[in-house]
């Protein structure tokens, strides 16, 4: 078997979830069905959904499952920016005349699903996107984001920002931005797919309107996912139909939400409980930084250097004078599976928009290599890794820079 | 255990998808990630697509994992209806002074997901929906589409209706239908969630633009389903982000696109093949349909009465005189699960919208029972329900009407 690091592309299932799952799914009964056995399904759904409310620190009646953590940021941004229209159910046409609070905020660097909605909510339904700067670590400073409230005032429809980057793994101070937002009444929508299962989360402290998270970074399975909309918060629907959620239809699928829920009870707490699991990571992560700066002196850590300020799981490095794709190919070779930046980016030749966000020249951000540990990660594969990498830099460097075309343009 | 009759609100899953999903579960990857193991993910991934478009007569390519037929529906809905507004991207204010083609056509009697979906695109995105009147077996006549298409002529964006009707088992004459669409030029979605499974269905013999199905309608699990969307045709994105299927952004679910061609590959094919398990189930719904009327004289069959014209697993009946939902409660105290309508509709004290559009005064749509036969029902079980029957009549009849406000109102 490989030497698996991209937890953070997705965790492989946890034993635990993976045994509910499969008992789960023998049920029979559809949860919206008013029979016995739709009702005992329901019943299955419902505690599960109390194991992924109290893992976020949220209500159960705020936790709506999705398919995933790009649906739930999707129904998250979306339907927080035409709730946030006058009237509610009125945007713009496509020339941003008419949207009421056409302004969208989000730092430079958010994830795809993140910048891809917001760019269709622009084309499509009148916003305009304003993208805050952030500094070099990848940080928004609070202060950035309240002088931009200040200046767009009372057409912003909604913030929307990372609780800890994807690719970097730099970790934002979520609370202080958020009270930014709600001081200035308005909603801000928090992507904590990435943060999920690596920090402690609680919805209800940071304040946030909605949440998004997914059940397949933390161990669940793939395909579904929650986002907590706060009691107080109105959120237009994305999907529509049967009404089974609140603001989301489709028929609810109890399997998943029982494996979701079996991995959910793991997460750590922000009381301290169940913090073991991401001191150790933090101890592994930091004995591969170690390695690779002592392996490969020219490497350079790229996101917060701090230990607190980056996920636990995260050492990203950009590698000067080389490719990361070569640099994967080569450690794949070896059995290493590692990444260049985000998977659902994966295989688009260009530097990552994240590391552009940050300042990175577009020759060292070309060498990006992520490294991500999860459950399972043993300190003898960190350190095979930081063997290998040695010969696997030298051997891409020798092989420079492939020509790509276009390596500065962001992925519309 | 319960005498299972409500296969079309969810069936369960197949021996067969339950053991290639527990399989897949183990897989390590994201087929998004270009490292081995990710394209081994990848690779799983598209064989299954493969399977899949096969049972539904189309190319790979033209096959979209989403999260299960409501999400089809709506990607179908709205992706068509956007993409075909002058310029593909900028739809009306809601006033619909704005759609260059605000018409929606649809029967009476679609489901919830379409209803809903199209009501919102008329709240919401400038649309005018145009129900199509249907007879009172349920079924649309090409001549009134086409009269329709006639009238509203350019401004008609799509035309969306259900291959087979899911509460009365009603099937259309897709093809006729698509082609009527075809011939002015106006894009067709299908739903053809009720179907698939239990007819032979061919996207490319039928010309439609895209059609919905969902997996756990036929042995697959819950929280996946495809639209297929036709090479020529254009349909606008539902969910953004990581463009991992051309028009559906999300991490796919690898062991659920498994899990699912493992059921898609049982399902009937228009060439004959694999039609035996449709054959016997046909054999017990009429001798359901029989002794039902033997048992009950008063129950109305509702929908299609003749073999080839309603799905092999639907006998739809009111009861005069008595409430549906206190027939359900008094045979699902007697152990068996049967329903009122759609699942999805389920807890919803209103008469169903299908028989209202079938022209079925409320007083008699109040009586509604859906008994739906699927794998592994057997003659004993339809025996069973047969014989408990007329008890449940009397004591439901006894029971008479319960207030409930309002009778007749569509639910929004």
């Amino acid at each position: 078997m490989p030497v698996y690091l991209d937890h953070a592309a997705t965790t492989p299932m946890l034993p635990v979830a993976r045994s509910a799952y499969v008992d789960a799914l023998g049920l029979v009964g559809n949860p919206s069905s008013i029979h016995s056995q739709g009702q005992q399904a329901k019943r299955m759904l419902e505690e599960s959904r109390e194991v992924v409310a109290a893992s976020l620190g949220a209500e159960p009646i705020e936790v709506i499952f999705t398919s995933g953590g790009t649906e739930s940021i999707n129904l998250g941004v979306k339907g927080l920016y035409w709730a946030r229209q006058t009237g509610g159910l009125v945007p713009g046409a496509g020339s941003g005349s008419a949207a009421s609070r056409p302004v969208v905020l989000i730092p430079g660097g958010e994830h795809h699903a993140t910048v891809d909605a917001v760019e269709w909510l622009a084309r499509h339904e009148g916003a305009r996107v304003v993208q805050l700067p952030v500094d070099s670590l990848g940080r928004l400073d609070p202060a950035v984001l309240a002088a931009a409230l200040e200046l767009h005032g009372a057409s912003v429809a909604l913030v929307s920002l990372l609780w800890a980057n994807n690719e970097v793994g730099t970790v934002q101070d979520v609370a202080a931005l958020a009270a930014v937002g709600r001081a200035a009444g308005v909603p801000v929508h928090v992507d904590a797919v990435a943060a999920y299962g690596y920090l402690p989360l609680s919805f209800a402290a940071v304040g946030a309107d909605a949440l998004s998270v997914s059940a397949h970074k933390i161990g669940g399975p793939v395909g579904i996912g929650a986002l907590v909309v706060a009691r107080r918060s109105v959120v237009e629907p994305l999907i529509h139909g049967g009404n089974q959620q609140r603001v989301r239809s489709g028929t609810q699928d109890v399997a998943g939400a029982v494996a979701f829920a079996a991995a959910a009870a793991l997460v750590p707490q922000p009381g301290g409980e169940r913090t073991e699991f991401v001191a150790e990571l933090a101890q592994l992560r930091d004995r591969l930084i170690a390695g690779v700066r002592a392996a490969v002196p020219d490497a350079v850590l790229r996101g917060d250097p701090s230990p607190a300020g980056r996920l636990p799981g995260n050492a990203h490095f950009t590698f000067p004078g080389c490719e990361g794709d070569s640099l994967l190919f080569l450690l794949d070779m070896q059995g290493f599976s590692v990444s260049t930046g985000s998977a659902c980016q994966a295989g688009v030749p260009e530097v990552s928009h994240v590391l552009t966000a940050m300042g990175v020249p577009d020759d060292e951000a070309r060498g990006a290599l992520r490294f991500t540990l999860g459950h399972g990660t043993t300190a003898a594969e960190v350190d095979a890794l930081v063997a290998a990498l040695p010969a696997a830099y030298a051997a891409a460097r020798k092989a420079g820079f492939a020509d790509r075309v276009p390596v500065s343009a962001p992925r519309s």
